[in-house]
């Protein structure tokens, strides 16, 4: 058998983690919460809530960014299939970018265990940084191709997790990365968006495929966004155009 | 140039809509106003919050169906990129099923329109219907493979929209549309859960591509919700045992 | 049970329309011979097989076009994942474009029909124009955006198809069609790439779906050829610097 | 500029890697060698073109998998999109199962490396293995749920390599790796059909990444022909109602 404990369809109707979805849901909890229960099991705390919705909101749009450009590129020649315009775009949430998410995550939580098993989380920050150093290796959610310093809003996430009462473990070992890699580097490194989104989903204990897979539906929502506007003015033309005439035939 | 009135982004920061998503979105506005905001340019009002928070809500998980069994398969195999699987199952909201959202608004606009230009509601319902009778042909928002009677989630939606001070004037006319198809066939063949939502974001005068593009939003969080319990208790390898074990070959 | 007539399987093997897949297939027969047999059951005459393989060389690339941007720009944030490029390109292929050939190829199956049902080509064809022009609807498969004149592949493959002795009666038809609709437009509306490709698919007596289909199979070859330059030479990150130049904030 | 030596395109025509696509290419060279045109820049060698045709043909289709099995299912639900169902099917070659190529044939490059830089195939190979033993890791391109003793496939294909006067030096190293890893776990671990592909790209000279694109674009004929036989006899809705009966809910 295949087994869920998530829901539960029969022809009475569809429950969801204990509630039936008609009755008790539609119209009674928000989306976020209701997505936190759904993934976790339990209604969110007041914080839980605040700060998944938080991160929710932070990771829905970012302009005319790689996933929206495929996006409306696809829409554009199928828009027939508005799940393929939509699609397309979240293809592009991978190891580079906000896929980062995952990686940094991943990180955070095996340095906090490290620390568990007998260290402290300076100490294991600083060894994971020194392996990396080592290889010659990037840190996921560490610098920014254009900002030398940080992002507002990695501080504006990292003041909600401290408003609202979480332990802040995660964002201190983020912390400590950042400066433990900068310090050997000797320039500024600083944490950067999907490092401080990383950070915050382990503060809400979610494992790291989850924190990427909500950045993806986040951000599948701004796709939407920018599709409506697609519609009324589309650019995918132009972004043809202005690809085709930047060709460069060298062969 | 490609001329966007959504995202303004430069070294300070993004600026979504007119509003700072740092300082003025992040923890101050809920997902749902927010999506609601990115995608019309303005915050929704009150009964509109409450009425597409609960679309949302609605079409975010429905069991194991056609999405969520596509991307925990695709996952099982491709656990390396859960943009894949999230996508896989995206990939599944075609003209059947979900994707019948946008087919059933773009109808209820149609009907409503011929109205508008001299004619009323009912008369264009019933010119409809005679025509898609005549044509043999299914009218989407309509009839249940599963359910003879009402979905109770219709009802529920239909409610809300009352509550909440909406005209109803698509939900009229869908039911318009539903006793008119079932006189004709002699069966009783009532508003599906994709009629009602169709005539809820007409309500809320959405497009119907963006019925169909915020539709699948909310599955994609009810997919991952869903993998992240396919992580945990993966069903992906049974799945295909039990496919493979039910595949007889006729050649 | 689930019932297919294609592939056997069991611990001996892999066998394929009735054919060993190791022992009888590897290495003994050309890919798109096994391609045709595949989808028809037969292995192709001499002249299926050139008609077919000269199709799938047609398709494979038409240079930086929507499907390789997509796919490179996806590749360029998700190495780990060739698999979600290539997905990503071939969405691509919609309504507009090469999935035309579709559209094209189901009208001429349908005139083909009406013909055969007591009319003749040049008449059916005629009343498919005359709904059109009336209708206000664009014909798929015929003009181009920057051809004027005819595309030097449409001759090329129409006259293989002559070459190799089929019948030509659906290049006869989508030539008419291209015919009466510049004689009613008062301009060249030639036969364009996807009408010349759907003719033939229907010469092969393929259904219209696997013309597109087999479109796209052609076309993930070009996918990937393009994806082994962009892994060498990346113009990803210069393609997202080129958009994000161009966008003009206009809110 | 975007720089690109595969494709000019301009109003005369497409010159593919410096040959007229409609004068030259179409009717005239096989969709595999057109393919390793595309890629390479060269037309293959008689052996190449042997080798070459015979990989696309062994990946072509394997049953009712799991990429069949996505792809049929999303068909099933947006047959409007076909690209939309065989990218489905595409994004399910992972990490596991044929996106093992990718993964098998970086492997074999590394060792070959090594070898090259002052050891041997046998010894790079052993500290390869000792490393993988050590890690507790399983090793790509090796091993099989089902089959204790090698596949047919796999022995065609490296007969095949011989036969036509490729070095065999990759299928020699993960000839050594099966035996030491064999060795080692004291049980039977022969190569398997990714491993095999993943030596015979190697042998090609082809890059890890674009031997699991070749293998998709091999694969997606195979969804190509199975959709074919999905229009006529689906069994899209059966699976889903096996996939809906065994579901068992455990919350």
């Amino acid at each position: 058998m295949l087994k869920t404990s998530i829901t539960h369809v029969d022809k009475d109707g569809i429950v969801v983690r204990g509630r039936k979805l008609a009755e008790e849901l539609v119209g009674k909890i928000s989306f976020s919460d209701f997505f936190f229960l759904h993934a976790r099991g339990r209604i969110p705390t007041e914080a839980e809530s605040a700060l998944f919705g938080a991160l929710l909101v932070n990771s829905m749009d970012h302009g005319i960014n790689l996933p929206v450009t495929t996006a409306r590129l696809t829409y554009g020649a199928a828009p027939e299939a508005v799940q393929g315009a939509i699609a397309a775009g979240i293809l592009g949430v991978g190891r580079i970018g906000d896929g980062a998410i995952e990686i940094a995550a991943k990180t955070l939580y095996e340095i906090s265990a490290k620390a568990d098993a007998g260290s402290t989380d300076a100490k294991a920050a600083e060894a994971f940084v020194t392996e990396k150093v080592a290889a010659g290796e990037p840190v996921a959610g560490l610098g920014h191709p254009l900002h030398k310093n940080r992002d507002p809003r990695v501080d504006r996430l990292f003041e909600l997790a401290a408003q609202h009462g979480f332990s802040c473990r995660y964002i201190g070992i983020i912390q400590l990365i950042s400066e433990r890699f900068s310090a050997m580097k000797s320039k500024s490194i600083p944490v950067n968006g999907a490092g401080a989104v990383a950070a915050l989903y382990c503060e809400l204990g979610f494992p790291p495929q989850f924190a990427k897979a909500a950045t993806i539906v986040a951000l599948s929502a701004g796709i939407a966004g920018h599709l409506m506007e697609e519609l009324r003015e589309p650019m995918a033309r132009e972004m043809r155009k202005l690809i085709a005439d930047n060709v460069k035939f060298t062969g």
